[in-house]
């Protein structure tokens, strides 16, 4: 015991410094390591097999829903990224330049993508004559970069893994119902496989994509209240169609614009699971994306039949979970700390007395419950212990975020939550900037978003009285 | 059949110019577009289903093996290229210059990575310690940039998919040993599931990786008989390790450097496969990374019983094999074409009087053969005749590489040779660069390997008339 005490003292406590036991988490979990390029963090095995299997549950809902994946270049053109006016402005400030090939300094720079609407643009300009040629649902698995100032792991780093979806369509309808369908699908697989409970809202004018005409999100809170925007879908009507030139030839036989849309999630989600769901024993992985589900950890295993026991269950067992057996000379102690830092959902112990009792101890990661189950009912149970903690992950974040969920009526009321409180803040409000910048600058609030689930909390906005639009949400975001 | 033969006719035939053909049928059986970025290519879906089962195929392998995926930068600062001598002057002048962070001027350039053993170096200098953590076996999927002059499709490109595997070991013999197996796992895939007979071998000094001890290849011969480097594994001794300052403590206790290996494969094994098995009529892809191995085409399908009986047929073989129905309005006729245009290894036609006799009509895309099979009999036969396939692309492919594999024992032969066939040529060799210069100034000819598998074909190199140490392959490359 007295190895997995010194490992958990390693870690600092979350409610003492979030985020300092943040950066412990993710070091002593080895989901990443730092390297010499500024802001650009290099993700080890244990976290690239949490992304691989994060990546395949999306693939297989974007395949379902008819999606097909291509590969685009790495780089944008500099006149490429500048047809679209609001595009290039919001991306601009923030991309790699590449000015050299080689010796040559090259005649344009080219831009390392910071998102690639452009080059989908330029190809959907090839390949899209009639409206036979319609839909058109693309995915891109790939890297982007974007020249942060500061970074942290997951949360934000010049250079992150993501997916971006592009689809063009044949009316502005089926646009947004594809909009809707990729939120739905992102909240879905938040909900039910990472559980994490999300609010599906709408992007405020300030806070939408560069470029598109709306933008939807999915906003999850963390731990400690503030929140964090988990996956976003973009309308853009056919405005890059316009400035890329793109036509089809409509059933009328009349040239007509496509409207297009683009969606994406990204290694953010794997900061979200951690502060969703870690405490201070460090990492809990839901089942649906944990790289082992069930970790064996032989006790007194230098005894006769021990070791031959537990290799027996990690074979039959392999056939319900990912499971691993840890044969190593390390002390039990030791690998119950060391895999609880690593947010196993669940340990079978199995030593000598339980061989004879025909039974072993599973313990679930998420609330230390124990269960003494007899082997041969192994089978059955552990896929209902994956659900329960599945379960309660979910509802213990959702307790978290509807005890910090709060409303306010007045400007008042509003900035003593902001003074006093973390969490999400639900107000109406009139639509106009000015409030939005007001909560800003003065309640250092920003606007997550205005739910898809309307709420009348009141009549009026809280920062300028005038007749309220829509009930929205505030925070402080990662 | 107007419809078939004016697609056909669009293709340039092979015989009369290869290299038109091969960008003929990339181009339409529509695996990849050009982009407005010089030299990058956009693999479309159809290209990207073909990468991504060739992926799986060989993430399998790897990850039987024992390796784990990671996710490195994609930048490289300048001074950690330049840490090992060979590998910087091997590929400083073919590397892409970010010199600006969005409208900052960087301190230090940084490359976008042409290969990442420099960055894999330095993260192994951070996590390896003791002999306890090795062997490490990473691997990374990813896209790599090399500033190329001429660039075609899957060839060259400026930008390339590829894994890049980065190992390191306790002793050299490990590490020669991961070299070998890695070689071995890519010519089995290479053999075994593209049907691509490869020859394995090591290369020349002059032709090994930039800063390799020592450089292994598979190499294949296309329809042409110009060769195509399929595959490399490098052993790179302790060069890196010491130049990275990455040391561990032995089981001696003492500090020692560990010994290194990479490998990689890319995209360039698309071009192998167009290359080595495509015909007049376009594509023809082996089976095990064939996106659809089965085309269903109904005949007459406006008749009473024609598309339920084919739906009904696409849903029962969906279970043996990946298989798609096209019951578009286009005319058999051109489904036909369209479907061998893109390599589809087995058609299934049906129509009413197939229907009558409870039967099909099943077509090979290698040679066209046909076959009546009655409809209780398809889960049976179509593995087979997919199996068939394989073993028929592999026998064509290993006749046309025997038939254009010539001897030589005089530097006469060998140019006359040169002069009038396309193909390989096997000889022997002393061993220096100024025979393996004479050959290519004056030949044209580039060693291709030194065959695992060596042959006493005299006793002296045919350039110099000195004694001979090895044969050798000589051929011209793609």
């Amino acid at each position: 015991m007295a190895d997995q005490k010194k490992m958990v003292e390693e870690i600092t406590s979350m409610e003492v410094d979030f985020a300092k036991w943040y950066t412990d988490v993710v070091k002593k979990a080895e989901l990443v390591d730092y390297s010499s390029v500024r802001g650009c963090m290099i993700v080890r095995p244990y976290g690239c097999a949490v992304w691989e299997n994060i990546q395949k549950l999306l693939d297989a809902r974007f395949k379902e829903t008819g999606h097909e994946n291509v590969m685009m270049p790495l780089f944008i053109p500099e006149s490429l990224l500048q047809k679209e006016k609001d595009h290039v402005e919001g991306f601009a400030p923030e991309v790699a330049w590449v000015t050299y090939g080689g010796a040559e300094e090259l005649t344009e720079r080219l831009c390392v993508r910071p998102t690639s609407e452009t080059l989908f643009c330029e190809h959907y300009a090839h390949i899209i004559k009639s409206y036979r040629d319609l839909p058109k649902l693309y995915n891109q698995w790939c890297s982007v970069v974007r020249w942060e100032k500061t970074t942290r792991p997951f949360l934000r780093t010049m250079e992150f893994w993501w997916q971006e979806g592009h689809t063009m369509h044949e009316t502005a309808q089926e646009a947004i119902a594809e909009t809707e369908r990729m939120l739905n699908i992102y909240a879905d697989i938040c909900e039910h496989e990472l559980a994490i409970p999300v609010i599906k809202g709408k992007k405020t004018d300030k806070e939408k994509f560069a470029g598109a005409e709306s933008t939807y999100t999915i906003e999850a809170m963390m731990h400690d209240g503030k929140a964090l925007q988990s996956g976003t879908s973009h309308y853009f009507g056919d405005g890059f169609a316009r400035a890329f030139d793109i036509t089809f030839q409509g059933r009328d036989n009349k040239p007509q614009y496509p409207h297009q849309t683009s969606w994406g999630m990204s290694t953010r989600i794997i900061g979200a699971i951690i502060m969703t769901h870690g405490d201070d024993n460090g990492l809990v992985l839901p089942p649906a994306i944990a790289p082992i589900q069930l970790i064996i950890v032989p006790v007194a295993q230098h005894k006769e039949g021990v070791l031959e026991k537990a290799r027996e269950l990690a074979d039959r067992l392999g056939k319900v979970c990912r499971v691993q057996l840890d044969d190593s000379d390390n002390s039990p102690g030791w690998k119950f700390a060391q895999y609880e830092m690593k947010g196993v959902p669940l340990r079978l112990e199995i030593g000598p007395k339980d061989i004879e009792k025909n039974q072993c101890v599973l313990v679930r990661r998420d609330n230390r419950e124990k269960y003494f189950v007899p082997l041969d009912q192994l089978e059955e149970q552990i896929p209902q212990l994956l659900e329960a903690v599945r379960a309660g992950l979910y509802e213990k974040a959702l307790k978290n975020r509807e005890n910090r969920t709060y409303t306010a009526k007045t400007f008042e009321e509003v900035l003593h939550l902001a003074q006093t409180t973390s969490g999400f803040i639900k107000t109406m409000w009139c639509g106009d900037l000015a409030c939005e910048m007001k909560m800003k600058e003065e309640a250092g609030l920003t606007s997550r978003c205005m739910p898809l689930e309307q709420e009348k909390i009141g009549d009026v906005c809280p920062c300028c009285g005038k007749p309220a639009t829509t009930s929205i949400i505030w925070g402080r975001a990662y």
